[in-house]
C-alpha cells in the first residue's frame, strides 16, 4: 500500500488535529497509508530545539513516503504555506510523485490583483505590473510557476474548484479529488 | 570553482535584472560561479507553456549547481517567496549545501503579530494563538521551521540583520554575509 505524506497548514488550525485525523481516514479509504507531521509529547522543550526536531522528523517522514499530497490553499496571504511548499520541492527533488490542491479557485495573478494590490495591477509591455513596478506572474497557474510546474512536470495535478468562492478550510472535496487522481496515477503504473 | 544557484524574488522587481546581475558580480568576487533564473527571448509564447518552460529550466539549473543561496526576505506578505522556498526544499533533498538570508531582522512570530494579525496574538497554553484560534509558530526562527531547520541541519546559516529596520531590497549586505559563510563552509571542507 503506497504511503502518502499529507502536507498542509492544518497543523496551525484551531481544529488542526481533528482535520488531520479526518484526512488520514479519507486517505485510508482511498487505499493509501497516510503520514503527517504530528504534535508529540516528547518534543524538546526549547523553542528553537523543538523547531529543529520537527523539521528533522518531517524530512524523515517525507523520505519514508511514496508520494505527497500538498494542500496549497493560500495561507496567511496570497500564496501557499511556505512549509508545505518546502516539502513539495523536497519531494520533487526526490523524484516522488506529487499532487496538490487548493480550496481557492483563482489563479495567482487574480489573488495578487484582488487581495494584495487591490485592483492596481495593469498590463505593461505584455506583463502584469503593480504600481511599484513589480511584475505579477501570469502563467494561468494556481501559484508560483515552480509549484505548479514541479507538480505537472511529474504527471501530477493541481486540483482546484472550477469557479466560485473559496471553499472552507474543512471542506475536503479537493483533497478527495487529489486522492482519486493519485489512485488513478498508481493504477495506470501498476 | 563552486557553482551557486541564486534563488530569490528579484525576478519580480522593477529593477530585477540589474539586481540579479549585481548579485552575480558579487558572487564571482567571492570565488563562485553564479547561476540564476533568466528572462530569455526564446520562451514559448503561451502563458502556461512559458511557466512550464521556466520551471523546467530552473530545476535543471539547480541540478547543475553545487549549492544554493536563497533570499528569504518576506515577499508580498509575512513569509519568503514561495518559488524560492520550493527551490530551497529541492536543494535540501538533493543533499546540497544551503544558505539563506533575509533583509528583515524579525522572527516569523513578530511579523505575524505585527504585520498580519496586528497585535492580536496571545499566548494560550504555551502556544501563540490568533483571535481565530490559529497557532503562530514561535521557534525563534526567521520563517517556517522547515526553512530554517532545513538550512541549519545541513550546516548552513540563515543570516539576518541583528536588529533595526528591514533593509532595502537592493541592500546586498546580508547576501554578502551569506557568500562569506559559504566561502568559509567550503574552505573548511576543502
Amino acid at each position: 500500500m503506497s504511503k502518502v505524506y499529507l502536507a498542509g497548514p492544518e497543523v496551525f488550525f484551531a481544529n488542526g488535529n481533528e482535520l488531520i485525523e479526518q484526512k488520514k481516514d479519507i486517505a485510508r479509504h482511498y487505499g493509501f497509508t497516510p503520514v503527517a507531521s504530528v504534535e508529540e509529547d516528547d518534543f524538546p522543550s526549547g523553542k528553537f530545539e523543538s523547531g529543529m526536531f520537527i523539521s528533522t522528523l518531517n524530512e524523515r517522514l517525507m523520505k519514508s513516503a511514496d508520494f505527497i499530497i500538498a494542500n496549497l490553499t493560500p495561507f496567511r496571504g496570497i500564496s501557499a504555506d511556505v512549509g508545505t511548499v518546502f516539502e513539495l520541492g523536497f519531494m520533487c527533488a526526490l523524484g516522488r510523485p506529487v499532487f496538490g490542491y487548493s480550496n481557492d479557485p483563482r489563479d495567482y495573478d487574480e489573488r495578487a490583483a484582488n487581495d494584495y494590490y487591490v485592483g492596481a495591477i495593469k498590463p505593461v509591455d505584455g506583463l502584469l505590473r503593480a504600481p511599484d513596478g513589480q511584475m505579477v506572474e501570469d502563467h494561468e497557474m494556481a501559484d508560483n510557476l515552480m509549484i505548479d510546474g514541479g507538480i505537472i512536470a511529474r504527471g501530477g495535478q493541481v486540483i482546484r474548484p472550477n469557479a466560485g468562492a473559496r471553499l472552507a478550510n474543512d471542506d475536503t472535496s479537493m483533497f478527495e479529488s487529489c486522492l482519486a487522481a493519485a489512485r488513478d496515477y498508481f493504477a495506470m503504473r501498476a
